[in-house]
């Protein structure tokens, strides 16, 4: 399992990602699913991917290959990052086709793999892109300034509570990370480490990239803390009032 | 959609539902899905129901029935709680494969439900089982002392996060209706009024129950608290520390 989270802010764009890949629950291992691109100066372009690893992996293959190879379409002459998006979308729906086509291939076997890709390419403001399976894609908006791949639901929560498109930067990055630590909390199968990258709007540089591993002594801290803080908060709570609810005294 | 909660402390029990049901985003309508029976003195059982409303309500009038008509096995003369769960499994298979098998009926429709049954029955401690639209069931346990059916995973990590078997039945009903406000803030489906009911052990008692329409005082004032008080703890955490991790500057 994965679960990647891509937040768009009026001042950038806070992405994060686990590592954690599994193939049956005895075939667990370490992939990182924050994938960049040598792409000019005034362009970049990160990339999340949740699904398949086999299939990820040929994506983002091709991708690079396109870029080097100077394709038709390749994330370094697209202008605008819906094309991006739409490219991104026909190259994922072609390598998840050549697997599910070949007669050899077990049946019911499905391929599919889900993506992010996010940045900002000159001219337009940084936003990101969420790409399902069939290649179609949807992007983030004021009310929801996140998108999320992979284990979204246990982490969910959190960020519906917190995000706003003026949040800071920091602030986010924080967020994220919180969200990422209930969602291991609950489900095995999402792990560190976690790659959080914090872009700068206009600042053309990832250069703000942190990998934190299990061990991390921030992220133990945070986890300590945010731990601490909502026990305390869920203790401070109202009590029960019994007299503001209408007991039932019948069959329900 | 549904959510429901089951929590078994060594006090006692904690029921929590929602009453949303839709067929379709269109067709939304209340119900709710705690149902108590007319037991004998010593024993105290109650279902909290999910999934196909007219398999549930069909299941519901069943059961009713089979106490009313003295059954061969029924909820009044199960000998243990292990066998209510047996008995509700095959009830809910029998009431599924009349609505699969018929000829008449849609191809690739499946009228399942999941059902918690809780409560006690005299010389047994208080119990909870969850069973599958398969008919099989599981119980809780000490280590992980609740059980969830419906759309469980947003609220999951608060349940996670704060139940323990010693809790006491209070702090867990104010944990179920946090981890309910949780679900019904990231998913429309599931709505009030919210059903609490509190046991306690050896009381064969269903007195504490609780009806919390979406506008009870007591509910906002805890919505509010919870919110207030975690965007405080929120702001408290420590500061992302970039020292901490090691920043990555080549292609990840």
């Amino acid at each position: 399992m994965t679960y990647c989270i891509a937040v768009t802010l009026n001042d950038g764009l806070v992405l994060t990602s686990d590592s954690r890949t599994n193939a049956g629950i005895d075939n667990v291992s370490t992939y990182g699913k924050m994938h960049t691109f040598s792409t000019s100066q005034k362009r970049k372009l990160v990339l999340l991917s949740a699904g398949n690893l086999a299939t990820t992996q040929a994506v983002v293959e091709q991708l690079r290959r396109d870029i080097k190879d100077n394709g038709a379409t390749n994330l370094n002459n697209v202008p605008y990052l819906s094309d991006a998006a739409e490219y991104l979308g026909q190259v994922s729906l072609e390598k998840q086709k050549k697997h599910t086509d070949t007669e050899e291939g077990q049946s019911g076997f499905t391929p599919t793999a889900t993506f992010i890709i996010a940045g900002q390419i000159s001219g337009e403001p940084p936003g990101a892109y969420l790409i399902y399976p069939e290649g179609n894609s949807i992007t983030s908006s004021q009310q929801t300034p996140f998108l999320q791949i992979g284990e979204s639901k246990y982490g969910k929560p959190v960020l519906d509570r917190f995000l706003q498109p003026d949040s800071s930067l920091e602030e986010t990055a924080r967020c994220c990370l919180i969200s990422m630590d209930s969602t291991m909390r609950s489900n095995v199968s999402v792990g560190p480490p976690i790659d959080v990258l914090i872009y700068r709007k206009d600042s053309y540089s990832f250069e703000e990239h942190y990998r934190f591993e299990a061990d991390d002594p921030y992220m133990l801290e945070l986890k300590r803390s945010w731990d601490t803080k909502l026990k305390q908060a869920f203790s401070e709570l109202p009590v029960l009032q019994k007299t503001s609810a209408k007991p039932l005294l019948s069959d329900l």
